[in-house]
């Protein structure tokens, strides 16, 4: 199952706010539609907004739409996520818009598979592996870096487990990791996100594996709440890793200088059609944290294992 | 406004579990009537837990019932917080049971000012002070033990501000804390429990108050996520304050052999009626973890602020 797929110049992308319980797919003719999709999160994390953002720019191409304002736009869908920079940029100076972006599609799988077998090689049998949100198939082309370093290990007969952050406020581990899992039949369990500190603290978590929305100087930006696992795995002495292709890169910034997205506090305040709280609550919505350096074991890049910069 | 109240040899509490869209009261006239209240969370927070179940064994004596039985089954019917152990044994053992529990439900206001007044004096003008869960008028039976202190710093004059982290799955820091610090125009923001930490690193955070389900040797068991927020406040550098009546005191224990409740799993699984994940997931639902004493500058008391033992 592929996240997104290129079929008679349309980009269709499985429609991530309706999983688990609907498998539908977002049809884009036009990069608006690509953008429109990011901003709602259709299609969400680092590698699938990046080449999502590449078919965009090639939708921008074929329908003869002036590709620097398309770029200028396709960015300012979200601020976070570095791939979605490099994405632009590199169909942008390309030949062949449309090429460019299905070789990246196709380097996408290539390369978290490369993560995972390098991430592979440090879970043991019997780990019990904590994630938070979804570092997926879905949040790549397919197979997934955090996930894809646990189905690695679990195809190479390693005998595992799987906890899952719900994830709040729009819940992919629930959603989405968790449905990942019970789809490749990789023993997982639900909690909620303030429940890691407590698995870790009874001896129930042997590593944390989580993607990233950016690497950068002095550490890596990656969805809320990545900051207090990272704490709590460090105080438990659980080594803390983090899967992320070179495209979430960033060598020329500090990791303090990223724009930290906030996001609709509606996303907070309600829960399907159920409200959390009284209807005029002020809320704070911020969708990625740091986690800094010092706190993490290693990168599992598609290159190797690598210490922060 | 009081959480529960004693009229015509019945014991009125506040339904916590419709808050904050519907006010509205649980009628218990027999004592298996608080058992149900304490354990569908009817009624919940340490120190109304211990006087609901005073009154519980109140009305066990009234119909006649046999009380080292109500004893034992009100005292089963929650494992973590020892208050209800305390109230229980208070009561059996004095002369006048109906008595006995409303002087405990005087006391309980009386004490909480107490820990208002003690705890006020950390507060800083200017200070934004996170808490977790609810450790407020509505888990006591009037003013609140952690917010008891918001709320004597604002009277005070101080220009403040509080975060309540929503406290998932039962979400009592959404439902119930912001809506006490909204009745008390006391400013409040709210945010997913996994920003606590990213509001801390941005300095947003200037203090933690929380409550306490146990204190005991070594440390402090409170609502799921305490541990995570105590962690993040240590390697910010924010002081991190325990609420707690002595009710709340164990000093015959480790807080590791306290046993910590693991609830119905579908508290985590629905939201309302939205489902979060798939059907069959498998889930943990831990109701508290445990705050080590490194972790905790000081726990405020009705007789002061000490430190943790």
């Amino acid at each position: 199952m592929k996240t997104m797929q290129w079929e008679d110049n349309k980009l269709l992308l499985i429609d991530q706010t309706k999983l688990p319980d609907e498998l539908t797919y977002f049809e884009c003719k036009t990069y608006q539609d690509v953008i429109k999709a990011i901003k709602t999160m259709v299609v969400r994390g680092a590698p699938a907004i990046g080449v999502a953002a590449a078919f965009g720019m090639a939708l921008a191409y074929i329908s003869g739409d002036n590709p620097q304002k398309a770029a200028r736009e396709i960015k300012s869908s979200r601020p976070t996520a570095v791939n979605l920079f490099w994405a632009v940029d590199r169909v942008l100076g390309s030949d062949s818009p449309v090429d460019e972006a299905i070789k990246m599609y196709d380097e996408d799988i290539k390369t978290n598979k490369s993560i995972g077998a390098y991430g592979s090689k440090i879970i043991d049998d019997g780990d019990t592996i904590l994630t938070h949100c979804n570092a997926g198939a879905l949040a790549c082309v397919d197979y997934g870096t955090a996930l894809g370093v646990i189905r690695t290990a679990f195809k190479e007969g390693k005998n595992i487990s799987v906890v899952c952050n719900e994830t709040r406020p729009l819940c992919q581990g629930a959603r989405l990791s968790v449905w990942e899992m019970q789809q490749d039949k990789i023993p997982v369990e639900l909690i909620v996100d303030s429940a890691a500190g407590y698995l870790m603290q009874t001896g129930a978590i042997d590593k944390v594996v989580i993607g990233a929305d950016r690497v950068a100087q002095g550490g890596v930006a990656n969805k809320i709440g990545s900051l207090m696992v990272a704490l709590a795995a460090n105080r438990f002495n659980i080594p803390f890793y983090v899967a992320a292709p070179k495209s979430t890169f960033d060598y020329q910034n500090s990791i303090y200088d990223v724009e930290i997205e906030e996001r609709n506090p509606e996303e907070v305040l309600y829960f399907g059609t159920s409200r959390l709280a009284p209807a005029e609550t002020i809320i704070r919505n911020p969708a990625f944290d740091i986690v800094p350096d010092d706190l993490i074991t290693g990168i599992i890049t598609e290159e190797g294992i690598i210490k922060p910069f």
